[in-house]
Order: C-alpha cells, then structure tokens, then sequence
C-alpha cells in the first residue's frame, strides 16, 4: 500500500505533519512519499501540479492532501493558480464522490454559531459529486454574444451538464451511504429551473428503485440552503452535484462551528482516493504553530477505511481525537473558557499518546 | 399611476388583501386591479402567465405579487409549472435588479437559529442579479453526450452565461445601494472555477473605479454561505449572479429566524418593478387566516419607495409595522412567550391602525 503525502501551502505543511505522525504511530505497513502541490509546486517548478507529483498520485492508493492557495498567487493567470491542482487530481484520478461529513462534536456545541439545541448531536453525511457539473463542463471561455440581453457584447459562459450514469454512480454511493446510516436520502436540485437537475432528480428517482430501504426527499438547493439553517437536524445524508455541494458542504460545515474538525474524503471508482480537511490553507496563520491537525488527522482515518481497508485502525485514531477532545486539549480555533490552548504539535503528540 | 395585484396560489390570496387594505389606507392616486397568477391561473385558463396577465403588468407602474406554487401542481411539465409565471414576468419586465434585504428585528432576535449576538441588528442588502446566467442561458435541454466521462450516453445541459453590460448595470445598482448605507459591496463569485465568474469579477472592479467611496470586496460562493453563517454582519451590501443569489438570499433571509418579515423589490431600467414577500405560497397553512402578511405589507412599503416615488408613505407604513411589532402583536411564525397571537386579518388591521 503507497500514500502520496502532499502538504502544499500555508498551514498545509503543518497539520500533515501532525497526521503523518499518527499513521507511523500506527505500525501499519504502508509506504508513503511526498511531494510538492499547490502554491509551492508552482513555486517550485511553474506548475501547481507537477507531472510528478501527478504520477505519483496515480501510482498511490491514496492521497493525502493538506491544503492549497495563498493571496500570492491570486494575481497568477488561472490555470496556474494553486487550486488548479486539487481540481487537476480530482478529474485525472476520476474522484467523483467526495464525502463531506458535518458533525458536531458534543464539547464543541457552544463554537457553533447555532443555537446549542439545534446542532447538538448534529450528523450529516454530504455527498458532493465531485468530477461533473459546470466545474469541468465544455464549452467555456468568452466570445461575442450573438443573442441575449445584449447582443454584440463581449460575454464569458460556461457549459453545466451531468450524463446519466454519472447522476446514477453518485446516487448510489449516496443511498448505500444512508443504508448504514439513518436510511435518509435528500437529494439536492433547482430541477425547477435548470435542464440538468430535472435530470439528476429523474435519475436518482430511478436509482432509488433499487433501495427500497432508503426515503428519498427531493428539495430545491435555495430550500436545502435555508433547512440546513433552520432544521439542520433533520438531514442525514445529503446528495447534490458539484457546484451545489461545493456551497452546501461549506455551508453545512460553519454550522457546527468547528470546521477545523472536518475531513473529506474523494472517491474513485477503484476506491482510489484523496483525503483532505474541509478547510482552507488559512495564510494568515501559517508558521504560527497554532493550527488544528484534527481535521488531517481525521482525513487520514477516513483514508484508512475507505482506502486502504483498515477500518480498526481508523477507529482508533477517530477514538484517539475524541480521548483527547475529552481532556480538554483545544487549538485556539475550537478554544474557550475552561478548555487548555494547545499548538498544533502539541495537539498531534496528544492525538498519537491517546493512540 | 396604475398597480397590478397578483395574488397568486397558497396564502397569496390572504397576505395581498391585507397589503392591499394598507395601500387603500394610505388615501394616495394610484389604481388597482387584480389577476391572475401561478397556478390559480393555470386552472383558471390553462397557463400559469396569462397574456392578460402579463399585459397588465407592463402596462402598470409596479406589480405586487404575493406567492406561486402548490403540490398539485408539482407533475406538470415545467412550462407549465406556477413558478414559470414569476421567471415569465422577470423576464418579459426585464427585472434584473432583485433587492432582498435580510433585516433582524429587535424584537424577533430570539427567533433567529443563531446566537442572538450575532443576528441583533442584522441589516443586509442582497442585490440578485435576476434576468441572466444559468436560469435563462440558452442553449440548454437534453442529448447525447458527445464527449465527457461518459460518451454516448444521454445527458442534460444548461448554459451560464453573463454579458458585460448585464455585470455593468446590476454592479452600478449595488454601488450605488451601497452609498446610500454603510458604503461596503461584497461581490460573490467563483472566480476560481468559472469562465463566466471570473469575467464577473473583471467587470465588477472596472465598475467600482467609478465608486471611489465605496469599498469592494470580492469572495468566492462557498466562503460566502460560510461568512454569512459565522458573521453576517460583517456584510452590507452583497452582489452576485442570480443563481448565486438565489441560494444565499433564502440562506441570509433565514437567519434572521423571520422570513415571514422579508420584503423584496426586483426592478427594471425604468424603476418599473415586482414587489413579493421572500417567503414562498405555504399551501400548508393556505386558508387558515393565520400566515403572516408583513413581509407583503413591507413589499407594498417597498413599491412605494421604488417605483411610485412616494418614499413618505414606504416610511409610514415601514413605522406603522414596527409600531405594531412593539405592541406586541405576532403572526404564528413569529409568535413567543409573552406576545399575543393574532391572525392574517387582525395584523392587516393593526397595520392600518397603527399607520
Ligand atoms: C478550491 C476550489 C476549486 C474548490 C471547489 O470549488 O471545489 C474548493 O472550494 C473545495 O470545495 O474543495
Ligand atoms: C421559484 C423559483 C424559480 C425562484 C428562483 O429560483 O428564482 C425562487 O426560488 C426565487 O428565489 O424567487
């Protein structure tokens, strides 16, 4: 078994560390290389994705990934900023199922922005299809308009499309999803509007033939945006396409109010797949040592089950994080009164002691 | 000056009769007359816009509109559908700018799913772009794939698309909303992933040299559904795209816990305009006397303001709508401990009373 380690920008670096730690902590027999991506891959060698940090990826069973972009690069012509590359791995290795969970860990309560009573206990599994939609739809670019509002100007467009069976494969990753869960599909569309979500909500009604387990609850992704406010509770898993899942998922996460808790997980059909915290490469505090690895480190557990089919050693470290959450140890994200700040190597010898 | 009321399905009927009491209390010059909408008019002659409908609203200064929608509308085909009757008038009147202001009030804080600290005094203005991307892009539909993942298999496609002018003309709106409040535009995008976003942000900070006064800011989608999460009132006035729009406007309007209390205003490049509350029809409590008619009363404030130039009666009836709020009164969705409870009819007339 091989991981790509690929740290990239700002506190990327830091909480991969920190992550690495715990899986050699582990004593699992697994290889793992680094290499550079992102901000630092173009820094590096004029390209956020290198053909070797690409080969190497392809040629690993699993990625992990810690985080990519800083204002330095803004200005950069697009293609070769840094999110390039996460966009560039989730399209060359085919992840379409990114798994987004926003969960609320019980001593985290009071960080949610949410009244306490409406996010206690909250579990929700988002299901973003990660390799369609107008993300890597064609055609894209500018032109002349020919019609329109204002016909003869310069216009910028871009293609929005799903096939069927890339509606169909993520449909049923998200109600086997829900099959070990709360049997609760709702799938997210504006199948009120746009062609392609009447589709995707034809489609999935049709692949929920098969799952005669599972409710599924069809809702426009405006409804989706304000239920997740209102009745977050009510949502199990939460299936939707890329550009929507981008929003929600982001969304979903603030909600707990400790997205430096969160993981992901990208999925191949092969099972092939990148694992990264939810949140950003946070500039403004990297080489500080106070950023939280949880969510890295509970990356890498998801890696461990989904991946590389250790699920008793991914249990042990998601077990680990919530030992040591109980002892009071908190990064100064997820800090309050009566907790114990601790720095990023801190927090991660504490995960790895609690092993 | 002449008004079409559009009453529409669901509590439409309800919450227009009393903004329409309100209006006649004001004793101004303007006429009205009603017509049919949605799917009330789909019944009553087979299309959810009537040309009578629709001849009447451009031939009037403003339109106020209550709600569209109903479940038993929900298998028809899509052009059919109640909502094409409001996406039909957008277009037909050219209502590119949607204003939808997502205002806490004192007294419902406590409603609010978030902290009341970080709702008190919540006052955002959300200009939508309403007459271009993603909802109106042509081409759009269903074929076979000719390329993609999955080639030869049937796909549905949509085309988002914006014009310099249409960026233009709304950013122009925002900057000039802005310099009547607090002097702050976000302008939400996602530059990083579309053609048509990028070209967006280009277009948005050629405008802004004409606004030295006002400061932009320019955030990416995802972050956005976050901030407005962790810290609305950070925002002032947020500008984006109508897809965009209409997935963070329902987002912030929930927030303030009252979107029974949202008006918005959508107006075209002659200040003709379409007044409705931001919440939907609610077939579910249609006819029970008890749906909150504020946020259509607020509407009818609104219209006066925009679009019949008569700005002291708007703050007459925005006073006489705080008056009532502070004596007490409360509408179901609104209703706490210690207020009193009245229905649709009893908070027209306290309205009226109060004006
Ligand atoms: C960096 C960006 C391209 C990316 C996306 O939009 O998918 C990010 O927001 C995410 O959600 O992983
Ligand atoms: C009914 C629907 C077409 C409409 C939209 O998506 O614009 C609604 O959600 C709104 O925001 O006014």
């Amino acid at each position: 078994m091989k991981i790509a380690i690929l740290p990239g920008d700002g506190i990327g670096t830091e909480i991969i560390a920190e992550a690495v730690k715990v899986l050699k902590a582990l004593d699992l027999k697994f290889e793992m290389e680094t290499a550079d991506v992102g901000g630092t891959a173009y820094a590096a060698s004029g390209h956020p994705l290198p053909e070797a940090t690409l080969n190497l990826a392809k040629a690993s069973d699993a990625v992990l990934f810690g985080a990519v972009g800083d204002y330095k690069y803004d200005n950069l012509e697009r293609a070769l900023r840094p999110e390039q590359a996460i966009l560039g791995l989730r399209k060359e290795l085919g992840l379409f199922a990114n798994f987004r969970p926003a969960i609320c860990y019980e001593q985290l309560t009071h960080a949610s922005s949410l009244k306490p009573e409406l996010v206690a206990g909250l579990d929700i599994l988002i299901i973003r299809e990660l390799t369609g939609d107008i993300y890597f739809g064609q055609p894209r670019g500018r032109r002349t308009a020919v019609d329109g509002h204002f016909p003869g100007s310069e216009e910028a467009f871009d293609t929005m499309r799903y096939s069927r069976p890339e509606i169909e494969r993520i449909a049923h990753v998200a109600f086997q999803a829900a099959q070990k869960r709360n049997k609760k599909v709702l799938s997210v569309d504006k199948a009120n509007v746009l062609e392609t979500f009447q589709f995707w909500r034809d489609v999935v009604t049709e692949v929920h033939k098969d799952y005669p387990d599972v409710e599924l609850e069809h809702m426009y992704v405006d409804n989706a945006a304000m239920q997740l406010v209102k009745a977050p509770k009510n949502i199990d898993v939460l299936v939707t396409g890329n550009m929507f899942g981008d929003i929600l998922s982001d969304e979903a996460a603030m909600l707990t109010g400790s997205i430096g808790m969160l993981p992901s997980a990208s999925l191949n059909a092969k099972k092939q797949g990148l694992y990264e915290p939810s949140h950003g490469s946070a500039p403004d505090i990297a080489g500080k040592g106070i950023a939280n690895p949880l969510a890295t480190i509970l990356s890498a557990a998801m890696m461990l089950r989904y991946s590389l089919d250790q699920a008793e050693a991914a249990n042990r470290i998601e077990a680990a994080v919530k030992k040591v959450l109980a002892s009071g140890l908190r990064t100064s994200d997820i800090y309050s009164e009566g907790t114990q700040k601790v720095g990023t190597v801190e927090m991660g010898n504490a995960v790895v002691a609690a092993l």
